[in-house]
């Protein structure tokens, strides 16, 4: 922490709050300068908690200079975190990691059709809505555990790995028991006892960023999950609020290289939700893997205009194909390779 | 629902248009203008759900125009909801209803301490917190069922009606058992599960707006505890998050107008987290009496430089004496009051 | 400038930035503490200019702490800044000042119309566009020197001390010659050879916050105008751009105590355009005297809905009366005054 | 426009606003629906002004739906425009148009060492400062006329077509004497007057979004200098202002394609401005690209270490050779190409 002292502040001030500091355990060190004095705190083991310094006379403003995050950071564990999957699948290693399917499962033709045309694109992970957090209490909120049992037929089927999301507890011990990842939704990112159950989990997390969370807030939900003993934390840009009304949400392709600075956890993105319309999903797609991303997750629906949610930002199964071939040329570029579908991939538990 | 064609839209393509409308069970009705063709969409009964037709050749633009919401709305409910409470103290009426206290319950010496100089200054409901979200896994997570049995010995001394809140259903169970009103956090605005029991829930609700809420995802939240059966539901505005950086938060008072004009329910505000500086927290209190908001809650602290959450922005015992004797001078100005200390105010259930 | 070390920077690597900082004319400081070394700088007389540290092997961040600003920080002057005009009236003293009229001058009769009736409220400023900057190139721009001389003969006639907007240099002199003061909008807040141009101006400058300027940037838009010798500087918030849709724009009340925090300037508050719906206008009008702003700029027309610009958003000449006695009402409590119209006031340069 | 009633508005009341409707001149369309009544408005040539409807009594709200651009749109022109220069580059054909150069123009010395780095490289534009906006009066201003007589020198030694930006009518003249392309700032995005002097010009004018522009606001931006006659308007995203903290702005690559969806005009990306920091340039540079932006442009200085601005954001040269490469590698996915510098092109005006 540092308190920057006024203009003006006077040598007695500077010394009282000098003395208050030491009364909190801490060791000051004023640094008198050209225009104002400021002063440095040591003998911290985290943050520094000093909230009554700030409106003592003579403080012109604090500024904290710790960071909170310890097990999600690269200066914890340099190397990139790989996670792994049974078949042998990985996301944060050389594979761009793509993840396709409906935003809901709505029928059993409807989740087998659209599974079927994902698999033939070489994508290695479906995914596929069980249970909805939708804005309105009165829309589709999914089929629960029987949209969970339709997932794993699918996996038996086409070996797609399986990624679907738990909006409570009850729903997440479900969701733990079928899936291969467990996703923790935008809305729930400061869901802490969420957050806190998925760490005791014993599959994956797909963590995605909240609408308006910081990158540091962004990374101690992470913190969160790995402080309960999960570390196969996958991280999710989907888009932030901005003032902007052109798309649904502004994708911060930005955050991809900052979260690889700070972190060593992988780092993949949604352009369905992040831009919000169909037209917008490829483009940003490509970006996404010029970017440096870890890999993509992406709505796909073989009859958008009547799906039941996010029909407007669902692609069809022939966009897919264009997105993964694009995807396949653009990796190269970052050290990336999109593996093709050469048909030795089994099913994950066959 | 509202279609905006292309300028140079093809009479074939509004058509077609049209034709898929019909299709999906609407009711289509072109309007040619100067410069392009608009097509409005009746016979829906709630949302037009309609995204393939955003893709649809010729079309420039889909705009929805059906509200989503139904029991929050003013058009179900013109009169103003008033939430009474056991010992005659209302929130939504004439009165100004005053919540204060400090962000977290520490001690039992620390609650009484505050509890006293908060009961003398005349205010009728007692915040603290006892479960609490914190961004970092590693700070004070609060007392929990402690802190709310202190909180239960606070309320039969003073007389002061309890705030605190619930952060998962577990909480909830006991929050409900021991509070007089169940506080649902900013994090938590979107965590549909939570809504939905707090909408199970005897006691009335306390919905704080999340940090990037618009007004409509902000009475959607209320919905969802509404549409479970708890008709006494109270909003509250704690500030958004933009770009600025001299408070923590932007307090948004216009919500306050903007709330009254759609919908019955009362609405009060946040000014401690609305600016996150003690000093901003008095300027903003009267701004929010004066912009017509049904209440305040803020955070108070005998010692904030101590204080294990929130000290930065609580305010002393003595500021709250005089944020209560200038609320009381505005009110009139906007019809309402606030009620002198008479003595004569009892215990809740004593 | 404090530059924070990563947990695992070595010994050397503190070494050289310390020698780069030296090397730069600046004087290092470093603090061990116990997660990471920061380095505290001083020997600079204004902001460091050390970008390529950044960068250095073992350098986490770089946090900037000079404040840029210097003529228009309370440190350099303590007392409040009052900007006096010919007839007596202040702004920035005890009087809260009132500006009233409509966005655009459009015709003589319009413009007559609505100056009687501001001044029959007793507020004293008159405000009418001249000069307009609007979105399209073909929407109405303005009568230009036509309506400039049209208020001249309101001044005269009311006794109304008038404000308007200049768009460039070329306009700035003709406002300079006709009006009392001078506004520069929210749109030229960083044009800065306009802001220098105003800075050389004989009267005072009505400043406009830019629509995303943070405090920092808003105030060293107005160090421009006093780099230059022009010390009459009155700031005006009038809404921030944020993701909220419930109004034009978000009305940041919390930057007028954070600007008479920081700064000797009077701030006024624009509800009109800080919220663009009439229903809102006096709600947030109130609430800004409660804050604490030194006054109110507000639109009015006695026909809004056939108003050339800005209809949605102005008050009624009746709203104005209404708003007027609120603001009497509310001012007592904030120390402010909202002086009658005694009869006894005359024309500026009558 | 649309005017939506309230769900219980009367007959009468909707009668009365399409009574209102027909005296503005315009024709209403009453449409019922099961929940509540919209009335279409058609017969206006342009926006519909009916601010006064708004306040109607039974009417919920008005949604303005006519799209304020006509020259800019790609509904009046459906081909992509095509900007050419004299040496027979151009920029929104085929080719990706790359242009790099310092923030400023500090030194003779300075401006040869970076443009022959450039040139070397294959890129065909090179940008400088000449005249810089700086939020500080106090800060480096630029070099004026002289950097423009520098970079005249410039094009003739290394054929590269130069591009700087004008900050007023008076440096508009000189700039447009000396370069290829006027830049417009973000700053500057709605300062009418010069928009409309850019409009005059003879030359292209690089025109950069506000940091808080909406797409439309950007899209009339152009249309006030195309409204002059200068239809060689080249757009250019720099990056939006959000809450986020990681990047100085939030690249908004979506505003890519959302550009060419809407209008004919090339856009091209600026990854320096838009994340502030130099390891962020080439992760965001090849997204660009990727996504289908039309150019880049880039801040590129030998030393950033000792730039007068814009430092910490500066690639160096050999960062910039890699950026070139990745560039050329990924534009052929998007069909696009990156020249090589074959050494045939030469100066403009040799």
């Amino acid at each position: 922490m540092l308190v920057l002292m006024n203009v003006n502040a006077t040598d007695e001030q500077v010394e009282r709050v000098c003395k208050a500091i030491t009364g909190l355990g801490y060791k000051p060190h004023p640094l008198p300068g050209a225009q104002r004095t400021a002063i440095g705190i040591t003998g911290n083991s985290g943050p520094v908690n000093a909230g009554g310094v700030e409106d003592m006379p003579g403080v012109a403003e604090v500024i904290r200079v710790s960071k909170p995050y310890k097990l999600v950071s690269r200066e914890m564990k340099q190397e990139n975190t790989i996670v792994h999957f049974d078949n042998g699948v990985t996301i944060g290693g050389e594979d761009l990691a793509i993840i396709a399917g409906p935003c809901s499962i709505e029928t059993r033709d409807q989740a087998f059709a659209i599974a079927e045309s994902v698999a033939a694109t070489g994508v290695q992970f479906f995914r596929g809505g069980a249970y909805k957090p939708r804005t309105s209490p009165y829309a589709f909120q999914g089929l629960g555990e029987e949209a969970l049992q339709l997932m794993a037929e699918l996996r038996e089927r086409f070996g797609l790995l399986i990624v679907t999301e738990a909006v409570d507890e009850k729903s997440l011990d479900l969701v733990e028991q079928y899936a291969d990842m467990i996703q923790l939704g935008a809305r729930n990112m400061q869901n802490y006892s969420l957050l806190k159950a998925a760490g005791r989990a014993s599959k994956p997390v797909l963590l995605k960023r909240g609408i308006s969370a910081t990158l540091e807030e962004f990374l101690m939900a992470a913190e969160y999950v790995m402080s309960e003993g999960n570390y196969n934390v996958v991280l999710c840009e989907r888009g932030v609020r901005t003032f902007t009304d052109h798309t649904r949400n502004t994708l911060d392709l930005s955050v991809v290289p900052a979260v690889q600075h700070l972190s060593h956890l992988p780092i993949i993105v949604d352009p369905s939700h992040g831009t919000g319309k169909r037209d917008k999903v490829l483009p940003l797609a490509r970006a996404a893997v010029a970017v440096g991303a870890d890999g993509l997750i992406v709505e796909v629906h073989h009859c958008p205009e009547q799906a039941l949610s996010d029909g407007a930002q669902s692609i069809y199964p022939d966009q897919l194909a264009v997105m993964v071939e694009d995807a396949r040329k653009i990796a190269p570029v970052v050290g990336r390779r999109v593996p093709l579908n050469d048909g030795t991939r089994t099913a994950v538990r066959g």
